[in-house]
């Protein structure tokens, strides 16, 4: 009630697509993995944006039933021929080598190679990505047609990469809202070359982050850019004692591309984030994809454990795993646009604003209506049934604020959309119809 | 248990929609609005048939947020043009003033003229119908074809109105039944010559309350005449204390076309009202729409207010601003028909029917069924596959008689039309398999 | 978690399809009714497989509501015409005369002949099958297309049956598990050359029972072979204080046909024996129709009156009543098959190893996901969207493991066969990820 325009509205101006893209572009040549440099380059680049907090984890470290691995890092790979010529070079694309490849060089049959050799043979022009953080292994990844034309020769393989005790980073940047209650917004930082997945949640949430600064909020936001699942999993550890402020969160990851718009729920199904983002894409004029929460995807996975169970759901365009382009050398800059990074933006601005305001009213006037027209609420001449069809959100605002519906209910209730219902109720609140109740932050 | 005929039967012999249609005709032409010698009038027409207490409520008496208004009424009006001749005659339509102008008699230009003319252009032949209660003003409502065709000339526009302080009118009948609860039958009579909109309401409720009189009831029956929204805030300021008495009720509007049924259920959704006209409707043979309750509407809006929350629906035939002849010269005598007005009749007369008998009972054989053959309730022969579905009343009732499910529960789980399910309780009433438990007009 | 197979897999192995018919067969041409030496006769050729108990209550015994009747019994029956031909005879089939027909030796007209005797117009050349246990009386059943060529001469009726006191004879079988909650298996006995109705359920009881015999399970397996509604009666009567230790339980009819699978819920609708029946036809491959508990069906109506309110449900093929050979001399043991038998069978112990298995455990590991790989339980190599779908029932139970979901929740959840789960979740508890809360065989 603060404001003229309300925070997901201030959020929502302008057109942020370029520059989101812009940020994705930038960061997308990087080698990330879970751990190492690519990761503290991506963190550096986000903090000329906003105050990122950097946490380095040691080597060792242990969080819950994981260790913190060694750190890896890769300075070149490639194959070579018997005639010398590099037939797949690292510098051309940091997919070609498997992620958390041990070091190795040497020379070795066509036979031994193929060995160490991940392929794609329905997408044969493109580069899968692959990982092996857990098991010492080296390989190659490289287009099937590259693989289907290796003739039978010697070839030399070389990996200059390091896996040495260090550290796992990740990034925190908090914007103090006016409660210690907190919004969680969470991308992985952990791929490499991949722009959907996940420059462009990267990108997005750091443009959110630096256009909320001047805002004044009701909750905190936490933004975290950490390498996926072990870096979740850390970031939980260490926060253990904290995670119960977390009111609502969403995982933030492919929403580059023109598919979906969709969001998978979080375990709880019905809490007010849920609603809040279904409310949104409903509202949004595009086709969404609601899926109920399941146990596979991203670091909801790790948020919405049983020991957990945070609201914290996934928000993403095309739906993970659903799309060729996915952990392939096709996910790349060409795969995104700044038009669905501009969605993607406004569909989470909205969701903001829809918990920032999901407020809890008691009609002031609760038997029978009150006289609308005195107060200019209402047009003067009756009988035209267009007439009070306009009224409708302050009909269902007034008929439905007895105490236990908030904004958002009558929003769902009514189907209108929930900017609509929020201006009518400030309107009814300033004509003293409504008077609230409390602030819609509990847990509901 | 007490009659051979249940209420309902009694209510619906014969065939009352010629009495109800002649009813309607009769107050068709009298000019009606919230307040004036029209309403007046109607009520004198009701009170013909039953004993109607009349009651006067003074200008400027408050009710709740509202006022009563000064009492508005009207002899003549008229639009006569340069050559004397008269365009426009009220004498020929009360709908040609919108209802509450004020008293008007000057010489205008066809520019000024225009400034106080509704027309509906996409039904170029019929007159619309206008209100302005609560804004001073005064207009003409004319056909499109003739408003077109108007000349560029001074025109002398009359409208021989007052309004002074003087009364809002009321009438109410109660029939007494065994009970104190109440079940509401409210109709508005503050629309003038609109023939479904709401003669029809009248003079069907008019008729069902004359057709009561001898009758022993479970529920005491008020029966509500009131102008429609101030009419209604009016009834529930004096009549708070009284207000939880009514277990049941139904707005009654617009039952003489042959649209619908439609029933709009209160804002309580699942009150025992809703689930008797829905089992009505759904088991009359016709093709009902049933609407979840909406803040937009007749007089429900106020009692169903948050401060109040009655259970009370919206029975209607064609849903209101659904049909082209809404609020206009084409809602007239030929849109309604004594067929319908039968139907409808008959549909309210099974709703009452339920809720009077819906009784919860317990089965005093609740161990195994008991043995039907040896009591003559069921056929001696086995093996016929249609000897048993023939049972199928019997069978559900001495199953779900446990004392947690009515008579309507057990009608609607066993899909089977209220009026079986009631007559076979009876007979397994008679035969000593079942107990009532209590009457079912708690509020549940 | 003591076996290497499960109870379910045990009871499952082979293909019992053949035995079943074969018994179904020997038992098909007795001459069975509700009391007499058929049933006897039925008891005895089940106690050559299992120890059955037999159980005689005498004529006159009250149960509940009903009377032991007279016990029946019949040796011979035919119409000669007047040339002494037989044109009907019981040796042919024990349809032709109605059960618990009286004793019957005279001569007749075909105008008298024609009142005691039922045919089928719609189905010309079969006969029906009908009883008259509680009316006194005695009719032929014949083929309609024999009763329109009689000629208007006299005949000669013979029936030679007795119905005197004796006895209502019922057989128990007990497979004592480790609790002493049990699940009923009953089928009824009472019908005479009837294959599917119910050859079929009491032969695939039977082996069913046999199987059991070695096994060791965590319920008591009851097996109940029992004239229809007269003998569920009597049984419930004579073990009313036994009854509540009924966990689960199923009325096995007409399993022997290709229709359905159909099952028919028990009157609490949701139990866990609702839950396990529906969650094993759903992933049978077949094409299963679930009905909601209606109080019309087989024993089913004693158990779940509301007295009892047991969790039984009713577990066929086609429905009752809705196939053309139901009750007719089609019912025979061309309409029955070794393959719909061991699929009917295959269902049961699908749904007994369900109930047997569906344990609730709590993650002992619930703060994130405990890291699957170091356990060998995760393939190493990430990235591939292949790779985790694999683990889709280790996540789901790992998530959905907090002490209040069961392995059916889980398995519901997932849409994951429950064989697929229950495997899984000892493949966790074995790794140390799980540990039970409790045995799930409380009446949930």
């Amino acid at each position: 009630m603060k404001d003229q325009l309300s925070v997901g509205e201030r959020l929502a101006t302008g057109n942020p697509g370029e520059d989101i893209f812009a940020f994705a572009a930038e960061i997308y040549p990087i080698c990330r993995s879970i751990t190492g440099n690519g990761v503290r380059k991506t963190l550096r680049a986000i903090g000329m944006h906003i105050d990122l907090k950097i946490h380095e984890v040691p080597t060792g470290t242990e969080v819950f039933d994981w260790t913190i691995p060694r750190e890896w890092n890769i300075r070149d790979a490639y194959i070579k021929n018997e005639r010398g010529e590099k037939i797949l070079d690292f510098a051309h694309s940091n997919l070609h080598v498997m992620s958390y490849s041990l070091p190795v060089r040497k020379r070795i049959s066509l036979a031994e190679l193929k060995q160490h050799v991940y392929t794609l043979p329905d997408q044969p022009d493109r580069i899968p990505y692959r990982t092996s953080y857990y098991a010492e292994n080296w390989a190659f990844c490289m287009p099937h047609r590259l693989f289907e034309g290796l003739r039978d020769e010697t070839y030399e393989v070389v990996i200059d990469s390091t896996l040495e005790d260090g550290y796992l980073t990740y990034g925190e940047y908090l914007h103090q809202g006016e409660s210690e209650d907190e919004f969680l917004l969470s991308a992985h930082v952990c791929h490499p070359s991949l722009a959907n997945d996940n420059c462009s949640g990267v990108a997005l949430l750091t443009h959110l982050a630096k256009r909320m600064a001047g805002l004044q909020t009701r909750y905190t936001y936490r933004f975290l850019f950490a390498p996926g699942t072990i870096g979740a999993i850390t970031w939980l550890a260490r926060n253990e004692d904290r995670c119960q402020r977390i009111k609502h969160g969403l995982v933030v990851s492919m929403v580059g591309d023109g598919g979906g718009p969709t969001y998978k729920k979080s375990r709880r199904g019905h809490s007010e984030i849920d609603r809040a983002v279904v409310h949104a894409m409903h509202h949004s004029g595009l086709a969404p994809t609601i899926l109920e929460f399941s146990p596979y995807g991203y670091d909801e996975r790790q948020y919405c454990s049983p020991g957990f169970n945070l609201p914290v759901g996934l928000f993403q365009r095309s739906k993970f795993g659903e799309i060729p382009e996915y952990h392939t050398s096709g996910d790349n800059l060409e795969f995104i646009a700044p038009d669905h990074l501009s969605q993607s933006y406004g569909l989470i601005a909205e969701t903001i604003d829809i918990v920032e305001n999901n407020e809890v009213y008691c009609n002031t006037m609760p038997k029978c209506e009150p006289q609308l027209g005195r107060r200019g609420l209402y047009g003067p001449v009756g009988g035209d049934k267009g007439a009070a069809a306009a009224n409708m959100a302050m009909l269902w605002i007034l008929n439905l604020s007895d105490g236990m519906h908030s904004l958002l209910d009558i929003a769902e209730r009514g189907n209108l959309p929930f900017s609509v219902i929020r201006d009518t109720a400030r309107q009814l609140y300033r004509s003293g119809l409504l008077r609230p109740v409390f602030a819609a932050n509990q847990n509901r």
